[in-house]
């Protein structure tokens, strides 16, 4: 049956493949964008690889080669009435919210840009809260978050809640959260809001503990250059395994920061897209707060840098790895056995990383060395900023 | 040794009073306050029981009445410049942060009050640790938290932390939180936000999450009426026994909410003041995020009104005790047992709950008893909003 999927967020990287993979199936899409993206990728200097259309473009292009019809929306979540008023006229099933800051880097600049990423995020996603309570409560809400909000405890990530016993006596709980950056934070506080609404108001909330994604395409943003997918690489933007492909097309030592033992959940792009429809086919309850951890497989940093070098070398291309000074503050040796058995239950098929389909990204990408910016790849962003000996005043 | 002592939210119910506690010992104080609270009275149209003086006044008298000097700073925390420039001017040894709004019911009215609520004080409490952090990295951070953050878990309430073996392993994480409100939820934020900045900027930080303060007095503010503490008895911003010695003061029923077995920490103003000294003369150490639950007794709100009707009966005064709808969402009957050792520990003697004290405030009250507004005891303030069959717009 034909559902109504709204996606907040839905000119970025995650959102139009979903929204595009949604429309593909006859569901009734509509996508949310403020372009807050452009303008962030405008201040900093940096690009996606590829092209990318206006949004406005590319819903065009959508209805020319498929005859599908995807409404579009330029609005900011801050907006309160804005929200409520789209909530109202477009009444979805399910709402898929990708609308936020989505870089830790971008929210460790300075205190503006963490203050801006805690604000936007949290409150965008207030707003959408109160305009489901208020105007669509049976709408499902999907939400990204990261399961960069568990940090690296010395224990098994669980998906959401943990069962403790303590003193004698046991109950299941919120799982504890270490969050690594003001944007993971920014999440945290997102999930602590999304679990009242659920608890206290009874709405129908997933959370998605979404690991790193990589890829660049899926089957739809494929069938067109105008529907490319924004594929960044830069060191705020750029993802672990995305910016080692661009890397290497280039013939650039890949970064590895540290010793590079930090270990992730990865997954590829088209693994988000299949996840986000088994979790809007499979809706939450009223008054349920479902935690999915949303990965296919763990690996470390350098682990991926070295199949990244290998692939490479298959093609010829000459490649080192290169351990840089860390600039987070992270352990860069620990335990990490996070679960992710939820979306497998409900039918998740993984594509596992494979050398093929790190050669197929390694060729779209030399397709367009010409667009690569190395200058971009490092920026030089910092956990803890260099104290000078009378810290002058903070950039603003 | 005198220290410089910087309290924000100085014009508070609590502020004021530990601003002078600190000077009336001989440290330097200075109190930032942008009276936010005056303008959320004006808003609902409630008043504090005892006529509160401007700041400038309640400071003038200080003076004239101890010869001893506060500074004081108008100013609001979501301004980061106006931030900056007190702790460079300032240079505290401590930050002592009552600067948030402080009422879970406020927080609940509309989405309007919610945001504002995760807005001020997340934004308010990350500035201060930004400008801690790039201009004053040595000062000590006391920050307000509440006992409330935790809920009401089938398990012992540790303070901060919980030491979990799961699948073998074991690790001390923060303790897993349920907050009950909007206001709630925007100080497990604030926690979270500061355990990072310990974490990862190497700040010294106190969370003290504080159970339900009461009385009317501490020994510096009842010296003059001009330096009376703001004790409120309204709906939003009352709290549980203040709000029932009121209502005792005008034989007004007293209004427990559903059934009256939530259990709670409480504490008496001076002990607050106690508390928040010992943590200011026992510092965190740089990188150390230390959480103490402040509190001295655990009461359900039904004993507590009983001790109340008690009192109030030796008075010869007819009240009685009656169960209200629970205009809240919280469980009524739950297991409570919350630690509060670290803080004895550091020296703290609890004045306990006794009927003198209850006594005493009953006194005092029945001196203003003509200031009393009823009509503010109940505000129908909700926690889940009736839901007509076609909700209406957001009351804005």
């Amino acid at each position: 049956m034909a559902a109504r999927v709204l996606v907040l967020g839905g000119d970025g990287y995650l959102g139009w493949p979903t929204a595009l993979a949604f429309s593909a199936q006859g569901h009734r899409v509509a996508v949310v964008d403020n372009f807050a993206k452009r303008r962030w990728e405008l201040e900093l200097g940096v690009r996606p690889l590829f092209p990318i259309s206006t949004l406005h473009e590319r819903v065009r292009a959508w209805r020319e080669l498929t005859g599908r019809e995807i409404e579009l929306h330029v609005a900011d979540l801050t907006d309160y009435d804005a929200v409520v008023s789209i909530m109202e006229g477009f009444r979805p099933d399910a709402v898929i919210h990708y609308g936020e800051q989505p870089s830790a880097p971008y929210s460790m600049i300075d205190v503006r840009r963490a203050t801006y990423t805690q604000h936007n995020n949290v409150i965008g996603t207030l707003h959408v809260l109160f305009a489901i309570r208020d105007h669509s409560p049976e709408t499902h809400l999907v939400k990204l978050g990261t399961m960069g909000e568990y940090g690296t405890p010395n224990i098994d990530i669980e998906e959401g809640y943990l069962t403790v016993t303590h003193n004698g006596r046991t109950d299941t709980l919120p799982y504890p959260k270490l969050a690594g950056s003001m944007y993971h934070l920014s999440k945290v506080h997102d999930s602590n809001n999304l679990h009242f609404a659920s608890r206290i108001w009874g709405l129908r909330v997933t959370d998605l503990n979404q690991g790193v994604v990589y890829g660049v395409e899926t089957d739809e943003t494929a069938l067109d250059p105008r529907l490319a997918t924004s594929f960044h690489y830069d060191e705020v933007f750029g993802t672990a395994l995305n910016r080692f492909c661009v890397q290497a097309a280039i013939e650039h030592p890949l970064t590895v920061y540290g010793k590079g033992n930090q270990t992730r959940g990865f997954l590829n792009i088209r693994d988000t897209v299949q996840c986000v429809d088994l979790a809007v086919n499979n809706p939450a309850a009223p008054g349920e707060f479902r935690v999915f951890n949303q990965f296919t497989e763990q690996f470390s940093v350098l682990e991926l840098a070295e199949r990244v070098r290998e692939a490479a070398a298959h093609l010829g291309w000459s490649v080192t790895v290169e351990h840089s000074e860390n600039p987070r503050k992270e352990a860069e040796d620990h335990y990490y056995n996070a679960k992710h058995s939820k979306l497998l239950e409900l039918g998740l098929q993984p594509h596992p990383l494979s050398e093929e389909l790190i050669d197929t990204m390694l060729g779209k990408i030399a397709a367009n060395r010409d667009r690569i910016d190395p200058d971009t790849l490092v920026q030089g962003v910092r956990w803890v900023p260099r104290r000078n000996p009378e810290p002058g005043p903070q950039p603003a």
